[in-house]
């Protein structure tokens, strides 16, 4: 047997432990990491030197090293995330639904834990501090794979993390590293042990881990979000949201990549929209009729997520069109509407099939935080289990629990009792 | 390109269309298909008598042959629970969640349909009438495989509602018939089309379809359900849910397949249930210790389906033992515990990892009608979107929709404005 098979084996067995742990024990156990990694500060800093070393001899873009740094002020930020985490409330056992199917037969809908969760994720070794504990405050056991550069790092603070929380009672394995890609090749396979993978990184590797695993999969593949410009657009609003949609931050997946403009206004406005873009630097590439009314380059692809300072232009011939382009060539992530008309924006939202659809604002508010959901998992374009931003429930799922007093399907079936279907409500 | 992906792409393209269907609009559609399969009635008699026909050709086993049969009382079964999918509310358009983000920017969550379904079926014919309906009813376009024996029978049943449906606007293309198994490995393929794979059938079968395809899969692969009498059970309550899980119909997913019983009982109580169970012509196969207390054959392996008058035995020696049996050897769908003791029943229910758990009541109350979804689409035995009995909500998912006035992100990351997050109540 494999040892990432091993792993996933106790993790599955330490899971069905933690389905059973009280909030008070899963925040105590955060509390717990937090001190350890304030207490543990120098080691945690002497391994970062090590990778940092390592990194800028093998010539990794400075960038990427800025990414790998983990000092004092990143644990600060680890520790306070924790912290915040601890105050969110419990996922687990939460109400969803009440039926009494007859006196004394009652049906609850209940919040749980997934189980084992495979995640993969970037160099950033604070990730590994947030995915573990978002993972322990719902309950779930976790493989966890980070970037190489920064496996000194990630080696010291996983350890950190499992005595920590080990020697305060969670269960032993219900968190290992992997350090291969063997390893993640392996971890795939585990398809009796792992419930969800959530891989992080580029669109190309999170296509490459979706189409390598039968166990489901959390994630985007990419962001290619629209800016429609609708003809009854308010213009200095119209020119606000797509400038901030492109650039308040270029480099994210809720950036916008194209630009949609209604046929009857391009004319008089999108001379002026491209304009205040390229004030911000942003190149522009034009469908014909873009190109006609202002001078751009010919667009490549519609498909096409730059995450830099590009953007791909489209005149369209109304609200249908645009609608069919978002939903031939884009991504189900993030789309907007610019329009005073309420009932072409409720049209718009209805019949854009994304994940966060959106009238009048920019598509940078796409965001598990910005929503209120206190912390982000990620982002699905995925329809299934979670759509959008991902918060802390997009760890748990839920099961049925059903309370009786020695009923038996024969009395239902024969027509001696019948079913009473009374919903009930959560006490609160 | 093949006709099966022009299909998912036309399917597809109506699915967009369809996300924008009032509940008038789809119930009218659905009371079309009821009117025009009740008009229609006698050609539908006439195609099933040719499916019959070849079916006692052939040699079909007379229990496939009754599955098969399509008459004036099976017509009547599918329009009455047509009519009774129209009364049920729509799952599409409901209020999830609420957050004001800040003034006059409101984030709701809210449910819609989730696109294209690849639903594979069994031999009934009814099947396919009752699957199409609930994909309409949640606003879905379908690709349809039924069982080749049926194949007249599920031909003109397609042609008469998707004429039914498209005279009266819903868009063509909603709902296709494949007919071949090479139809099927292709419409696995159509991962850039379709949003989900409903396999109904064996569990070979089941498997097959979760291995070989990357869109996701609403299914249970089997049912290994399990009755757990613990030392605290009321004696004469543990065996009429034994006989009642076992017996009551021993051919589905939710009879229980596997009685455990605790060591400390198992000399007083096991031969009394076993007893019980012979009577009702059930074949014992125990472990050492339940074969020492009673006569039986030994058990073959713990993981096994009888969906036949056979279980399996097995003494624990408490239930801790009996958890991890479950977890171990069952198949995640229904468990019940019979006990007097609520403390011990609320942990058996935290613990043991299935869709649905159960205290001193029978597994066969697993069901989406018992549960009272009105409609079950399956069961699923996947974590993942749905578990457990599926109603019409396993046919939708949800999106976000920000309504604004010309928020930009800028202003918030600069601390120029701030984020709010009041949440917002459903308005009823």
């Amino acid at each position: 047997m494999s040892s990432v098979s091993e792993y996933a084996q106790k993790a599955k067995h330490a899971s069905h432990i933690m389905a059973g742990l009280s909030s008070e024990k899963k925040n105590e156990a955060l509390h717990s990491i937090a001190s350890a990694l304030e207490a543990a500060c120098d080691d945690i800093i002497l391994a970062n030197e090590k990778d940092l070393l390592l990194a800028e001899q093998s010539g990794l873009s400075m960038p990427l090293q800025k990414r790998l740094l983990f000092d004092d002020k990143k644990l600060h930020i680890v520790a306070s995330g924790i912290r915040s985490l601890i105050s969110l409330p419990d996922p687990v056992g939460r109400f969803l639904l009440g039926n009494e199917l007859d006196t004394g037969l009652e049906l609850y809908r209940i919040t749980c834990p997934i189980g084992v969760m495979g995640v993969i994720f970037e160099s950033r070794p604070d990730a590994l501090v947030q995915i573990a504990s978002l993972c322990l405050k719902a309950g779930n056991a976790v493989l966890l794979k980070g970037g190489s550069e920064a496996a000194h790092t990630n080696k010291i603070l996983a350890e950190i993390i499992d005595a920590a929380t080990v020697s305060i009672g969670i269960p032993s394995g219900w968190i290992s590293l992997l350090t291969s890609r063997e390893d993640v090749s392996e971890m795939l396979k585990q398809d009796e042990y792992l419930d969800l993978i959530i891989p992080r990184g580029s669109n190309e590797f999170v296509q490459y881990i979706m189409q390598h695993t039968t166990i489901p999969v959390l994630g985007h593949a990419d962001g290619v979000c629209h800016v429609y410009v609708n003809e009854y657009a308010d213009m200095d609003m119209a020119i606000r949201i797509s400038v901030d949609s492109k650039v308040q931050y270029v480099a994210v997946c809720n950036a916008a990549e194209t630009l949609l403009i209604d046929e009857s206004i391009a004319s008089e406005l999108l001379p002026v929209i491209a304009r205040a873009l390229e004030d911000r630097n942003v190149i522009l590439h034009g469908c014909e009729k873009a190109q006609a009314i202002y001078k751009m380059l010919p667009v490549d692809k519609w498909h096409h997520e730059y995450l830099d300072y590009e953007m791909s232009v489209r005149v369209v011939d109304g609200l249908d069109e645009a609608i069919d382009h978002i939903n031939r060539y884009g991504s189900g992530h993030t789309d907007t509407i610019v329009t005073e008309r309420r009932d072409i924006a409720e049209e718009f939202m209805q019949m854009t099939d994304s994940g966060s659809v959106m009238w009048n604002c920019s598509t940078r508010f796409s965001d598990g935080y910005v929503y209120g959901f206190g912390a982000e998992v990620g982002i699905s374009t995925s329809k299934i289990h979670a759509r959008g931003p991902v918060g802390l429930e997009g760890l748990v799922t839920y099961k049925y629990k059903l309370f009786g007093n020695g009923q038996i399907m024969d009395d239902y079936a024969s027509g001696r009792l019948h079913y009473t279907h009374k919903e009930i409500h959560p006490k609160e």
